[in-house]
């Protein structure tokens, strides 16, 4: 023991506040987690790339993590939450386009009909959106999604959409964060759909969220630059398109992905297919009573071929219902 | 004075090291900078941005900083370097190309004809590189890219073109981030030109790169994902697209931007037209012994009607041979 000023102390102390909340997270890490396989591997693969002696060691600025967000981060059932969203923004759109009473996309979205939205696929669904939304600034888009998010409620827990993401994926969130990890979303979505939330909610900025990418363009409006919405999808973040937003948005190969369907195999396999240990993780959903339960039949979350993949690629598989002791945070 | 264990605070220094090497560095900040008008603007910004307790306070979050890269962080003529590493590939492709020969981008490319490539303009040039390296690897092209940087020398400088990064502005983004900014780089070239050296040369990590997007696509090769390299561009991120760059990749307005030329006029104008302060700093390149002198009149960073709009849009124009002591770091 030697005598040093307390003030400097201090001053260290306020300096390191959060990298010492950090590293206590870490400590007991995961608390929603039951006890079993899943955790205890995430927590070896942490462990692994992060032991600066080890064979297994990532620098901190590769230590790349990418989630998935509809089923993986939050909920997706009864229908992507940007679809319902979308639902009331065609419907108010409507009278405006006398021609989608022909559109099949239409006539699947206003009657809820989960069956024909699947067959069509996303695009056609997507346009449709394009064009209700065409011609608003990104401003006023931006405020129409935090209008909505501030007054809609999920028909079966009857709670705002943002309440409805799962407590064990931010857990995992700040726990590769607070291991040096960079974590992503990388969503079929539109990234300016979870900007305004996905910080306060799991604590990713706007900058580390990739999605679809609808059409903007640049304008001067009175005098303002502006920019404004065009009709069409200049980017389509699923499937094969999600290796592409990666490339694009982040330019490194990820150590860790995180998804729970078919429309994440292609990051998963990307992920996995890199030299040097990997983690890669599918959210099984398989818990009716807290959540859902789908998995190879479903037109929403589809999870079939990557569910086939996992046990030859060494993928996790988490069961919502026996990994973890809560899905989301307000249940008692 | 109270007694407190030394290994407590050699365990707090060793992990503020970093951020305490941050503050030193803002402390003497900005060396290569001279004494003036344009470097006690951009303190006086800093210190009203980061001042918790005045008017002009800006959340870390919100920090965002945007840089043009092409002559604005390095060097840009006699030619855009991506360019002259294009020439190459281009030579390279073309007894497999033998169409080229009628191809205008092509024969201007071939003889350095700058007015012609001005005239031309940069889209049928990117589709020219794109023909050259469509069906690679993105791997591959990356290995392309590290393999001509390595080796290719200035004509001018007789140096490797990552030396051409200017020292002051080097600072710059040291000092910005030492004061909570985070850094981009929003550029005409692409990304994967830049990717390989940036964070060595700038401090600004792969993710933190929006450029131009050449298009890639998903593909199993032999029983392994990888990404190739399609013929087409997608997106062009320069002029009017540079705004749509950063809301595409960053999601966020930026609080400060720094360009050279009219090639950044609009994202100078989105960042000064947000509210609360701003700062837009235009790079005027007007030393000829110590780089080059160039505006108006240039095929290259052409400077013309952003250097117009500067004073009534209160944009800082940097001279580069009175504001800054130093040019390059190798300088004498």
């Amino acid at each position: 023991m030697r005598r040093v000023s307390l003030r400097l102390v201090t001053a260290l102390a306020a300096c390191c506040l959060a990298s010492f909340a950090a590293a206590q997270g870490a400590g007991g890490a995961l608390p929603s987690w039951r006890d079993g396989d899943a955790k205890s591997r995430i927590v070896e693969f942490v462990k692994a790339v992060t032991d600066a002696k080890g064979k297994d060691y990532v620098d901190s600025r590769d230590r790349i993590a990418v989630f998935d967000n509809d089923g993986t981060l939050w909920a997706e059932q009864p229908m992507y939450f940007q679809f319902l969203f979308m639902l009331d923004q065609v419907k108010a759109a409507a009278p405006r386009h006398p021609e989608w009473k022909d559109n099949a996309a239409f006539q699947a979205l206003a009657a809820q009909d989960k069956a024909a939205l699947a067959k069509l696929g996303q695009k056609p669904v997507l346009e449709l959106l394009g064009q209700a939304n065409s011609g608003m600034t990104v401003a006023e888009y931006d405020q129409a999604i935090r209008k909505w998010l501030g007054s809609a409620k999920h028909p079966k827990f009857q709670r705002p959409y943002t309440e409805l993401t799962y407590l064990p994926m931010q857990e995992l969130l700040a726990y590769l964060r607070a291991n040096g990890f960079k974590t992503f979303i990388v969503s079929g979505g539109s990234a300016e759909f979870m900007r305004p939330w996905a910080e306060k909610a799991y604590g990713i900025p706007p900058e580390q969220i990739v999605g679809s990418q609808q059409e903007v363009k640049f304008e001067m409006k009175d005098g303002k630059p502006v920019l404004t919405r065009g009709a069409s999808f200049a980017f389509i973040d699923d499937g094969p398109g999600k290796p592409v937003g990666i490339y694009r948005n982040i330019g490194k190969r990820p150590i860790a992905a995180f998804g729970n369907s078919d429309g994440d195999l292609q990051m998963l396999q990307v992920t996995t297919a890199g030299e040097g240990r990997r983690l890669a993780l599918i959210v099984h959903h398989d818990d009716a009573v807290r959540e859902f339960a789908y998995d190879r039949e479903s037109h929403i979350g589809k999870l079939d071929q990557a569910l086939d993949a996992a046990p030859a690629s060494h993928w996790i598989v988490v069961s919502m219902k026996n990994d973890w002791k809560k899905v989301f945070a307000f249940e008692k």
